[in-house]
């Protein structure tokens, strides 16, 4: 008899796909400025990039992110051992939608689109651990949660949660 | 100070979208044929209607649906008592995901983008109150879970939910 698996939930901007380094390149080609890690702590993304709103509405922003350094594989893994659901909150940008699950799709072909929620707050997912890099989304959450570190988030206190910086991290936590 | 609402959490198709009515048009422009609702009796959509994959799939199918009657008015009462989440397991068909969206905009504007959820499975949505006409989403909810009536639900003991067989009679439970 197998025994029931822990609900993980886990974000996906800024946790398994590097929406910040699209931001950064977007900037970059939109108006030729490269901010340094420095000028972009403790920023919000919408703080950080002034032309933000333009760049989550163009097609393909989404689409063309790169995925998080071992963020597949550490995801494949721990899909084995937890009830795995990536969680976005993404409905505050209806062209995403279909970007984002076309993307996982190309990178994460071993999850099925019943590990997927779209939302527009968590307040009302559950589960039993959460990876996510804002604390608006941890700090309610009832269960395990963790922090995953981002230029917005690394100025400020953990709080509660347990601060990791790479997927390799959650791997020795998780598994 | 103002209390904490309690979280609403209601279903999509078949509960404030006419979904049912689209499949009989489709399949009655499709091959001609009208089932009538014996036909349809305790048969789930895909069993009911032999072309199912084709129509869910194609172009406008979620879009064009017309809404059930009397939802939107008692939604938008709800939506002034409640913390009112329109749940959707529509991940199966990502074209869905847009035209639900839109559909959402065009009937239920009083409703914002942070009360949508689209998710794969309902498992890991929590709230109050459940309205729903699937079996497999009430049965494991843990609130108060409303069954609505539609022919595929029809021939099947309520268990323990409560059934309803139109808005009116939500509105006189929960308002």
């Amino acid at each position: 008899m197998s025994e029931i698996k822990k609900k993980l939930l886990i974000d996906m901007d800024g946790v398994i796909s590097d929406v910040y380094g699209q931001f950064i390149k977007y900037e970059y080609n939109d108006i030729g400025l490269t901010q340094s890690l420095n000028d972009l702590k403790g920023k919000l993304e919408h703080q950080a990039f002034k032309y933000h709103d333009k760049y989550v509405n163009s097609e393909n922003f989404f689409y063309s992110a790169i995925p998080i350094q071992g963020s597949i594989e550490a995801v494949r893994r721990l899909n084995d051992v937890y009830e795995v659901f990536i969680v976005s909150s993404a409905m505050q940008f209806p062209l995403s939608l279909t970007e984002k699950i076309n993307w996982l799709t190309k990178y994460f072909p071993f999850l099925s689109w019943r590990q997927i929620v779209f939302c527009g707050t968590k307040d009302i997912v559950y589960g039993d651990i959460m990876i996510d890099d804002h604390f608006k989304n941890l700090d309610s959450f009832q269960g395990q949660t963790i922090l995953f570190t981002q230029p917005h988030n690394i100025d400020k206190p953990k709080g509660k949660h347990t601060r990791v910086h790479n997927w390799k991290e959650i791997e020795t936590i998780l598994l």
